[in-house]
């Protein structure tokens, strides 16, 4: 198959400059080691853990930024969305739209993205067993659009902690969609630190890894220039200098994993 | 403090003559055991397992039949919402609104329920720890609005199964709010029918018994005079012939409980 | 059926005058509240979790003392052994052998407990689901001993925690065998102290009250006059004064369970 | 660091020939890879899901064989321990002894090992914390040896599941000691067909591939000429003759993760 993808970008928009810095970095990394690369932030962050965290630039000037990053840049770029009404607007925009994991089987906005013809991204709900995203997929290809990524961010384990469990996606590859791993909010810590969620940073190259060995089509990582001043999920992001060294790396896993697959 | 109260109905609404039957059974049922009593009924089920599954009367006429229950029965009602542009709508069709697990975390929902005045049920989300529930009613205290309920309706335990955590019921009640326990969907088995949910009906009496010695506000049960007939959630259901015994029986440990309360 | 037995104790035998002192105390108690009573106490704790724990008063001086608890006091013993060789000297001593939760699977330490005919009270691993119990005493009743106890203790939720799941005891009590609630150890946070094991005291009462309320054959306490200044589980115990008043209430809640049976 | 070393075997001991048979064929596709290769063999099987499950051949026979292996093949052998009597017949016979799960917090055994000075494998138990391993470790280190193997083997999650995590195997390797991942154990049922144990065998060479990106000592995988014929563990063997392919595919991930450590 296609050489690896790099979904990546900084969590949420913050400035126009400061998204068009993140892409034309990564763009750049993902260039020099082969990699694909789809920009990603996001205009809202609708379910922050408390009403005090920073939900971003709101969906008209975000829309506008990840417009514009799509047209300077020239790379694809991934927004979430979080209701039926924004699946339009937000399609015109961006080239794939994201289901978030809460909201994974909440039809009408499957539906109603499905409906934009826009690639979606389905991640997985915390709270869903690999096996069942097939009931989740029915929904969006019941409106013809089959553009379709499955996307593994980690199982509820006990309370405030997360499990990524790697046989969920050469499960999820059985539905013969590609399957990204997130790398980064499969080490999420959901509430820890009381009024935000926590992470562990220094296990997202370990889960990127893993997962690109197995031979999944992408890898989500969020990256920020200073992630511990990031409005959100700093603790789990991978510092943006980092990135060039770690998508070296897993591109040679990649070209192993893309030459001898592994089935189940 | 107060005697228990009942929140019970169909799961789905079927029709005008089946919530008004239901209900009277049910505001019958308390009444005789000296609890009170809230229909429950839902309009629309927006996150069904499979695009197959029923999803209900819609909102237009959902809500006039909810209002038609309250009206005919004299009895409060509740009903889940899944989007803010519903809110308002539903606050004036409905005494109580719900917001669902999955969308436990989803700001903006959570801010126009509240902004409603109306009380406001928070269901706890599977994958959310009983002690994070306090960044989750701050968004809805935002509004100046502090009718609100926390339910237990179990966390996530593996794939395809939930388990009901008690050390849940008195976490949540140090906020000070009612604590409900939600006996039928603690019982669910997400997913585990392949194209819909499982349950485990036998064990729905024994989570309400164990909740009310605890000293719970409410039980939430959905009730149904043919649960295996009955358009979702039917695996998990209690008999509506064996509500009364059900209930009776409750007011007797509702009774020891309020007189020695459990305090952590 | 028979009202409640309190099993409780210190969880490590310190001296014979402590032993004595909380026997005493917890036998009257018991008596005072019409609830049956059974020493607990273990001579070694042989899966600390850390080498440096204290282990107890040994074999040898802590069956000595057993047995001397067990004629002052009047009441039945119950400690638990970690080796089939220690079973025949085990069951001179006391009058219930205990199989731990970690060893639940061990078919030689099971067999060799059932051999000596004595009653066998067999801790759920945290591992295990209780529909797989019936294994597990299949391999006591091989000896021809039916005298069997069945302890929900807690089962391994994520890291570091358990949940106690109240489906376990309806469904351990269908083998026909009597049901216990540990509601000290369903409480432990496992290894939650770096060197040691956390605990939460506040909810042994919780657990209880919850697990009686629904017609338990006994409940399994462990208590000490000064619990933070225990030996071992400290976290978790209920200090010996407060027991009284514990077990009173209890025995209300039992009263009425036992006229009202919950069954599945 | 050194390549890759295999430790595999047949579960249970059956016969001289029988393990000299697949000692011969993994031995000879270890070095054909340039894999070092470890023997493992159970001469008892001490925790059977039910009692009627086949045992092996003994202590006396067993260790004969596995002394007969090693003079005969010339590898280094395993086999596991379960009480601490055994310890030291069993360290004449083997070069690793390996403690079980179940049983990592059991002092005398963990001491016991320990003094013979042989390798001591510890299981990590699937109710432990990655991070709570040192406690473990100690325990054998205090007799002085420090010849010590970690094994990931998967984690409790729900009932009669298991789930790998893979945080587990940089942690434990930030101890200083070889981590070795348990490709057979880890995709175990437990308990989940009845009487007996179930297996997802298609994910064993998944979770082997991922744990070897992640450049770990070693892999532990059981493997029978017939699996759906072997007296334990067969749901999740691997059939002796895939063994020579999937040990060439790994030598190739392991390559490259020992030229590119994955540090935490």
């Amino acid at each position: 198959d296609l050489p690896l993808t790099l979904i990546a970008g900084p969590c949420q928009l913050e400035s126009l400059d400061h998204a068009l810095m993140i892409a034309e970095a990564m763009a750049k990394a993902c260039a020099d080691a082969g990699a694909g690369y789809v920009f990603k932030a996001s205009y809202d962050k609708a379910n922050r853990t408390s009403l005090s965290g920073m939900r971003g630039l709101g969906i008209d000037e975000g829309l506008r930024v990840m417009d514009e990053v799509r047209a300077e840049i020239g790379c694809p770029t991934l927004t979430d969305v979080h209701s039926p009404e924004h699946c339009a607007a937000v399609a015109q925009a961006v080239d794939v739209m994201q289901i978030p994991a809460f909201l994974c089987r909440q039809t009408d906005l499957l539906v109603a993205a499905g409906e934009t013809g826009a690639v979606v991204n389905i991640k997985k709900g915390q709270f869903l067993a690999p096996w069942d995203m097939p009931n989740v997929i029915s929904k969006v290809e019941s409106t013809g659009n089959e553009n379709i990524l499955l996307t593994e961010r980690g199982a509820s384990f006990g309370y405030n902690a997360l499990v990524a469990d790697f046989r969920s996606l050469p499960t999820m590859a059985k539905t013969g969609y590609p399957v990204i791993m997130d790398a980064t909010h499969s080490v999420q810590q959901p509430g820890g630190q009381g009024g935000s969620t926590g992470g562990q940073r220094e296990f997202a190259p370990v889960m990127a890894r893993a997962a690109v060995s197995l031979g999944v089509a992408g890898v989500f990582i969020e990256t920020h220039e200073d992630p511990d001043r990031a409005p959100s999920d700093g603790p789990n992001m991978i510092p943006l200098d980092q990135m060039p060294a770690l998508i070296k790396s897993l591109m040679q896993f990649d070209a192993l994993a893309k030459a001898d697959p592994c089935r189940i």
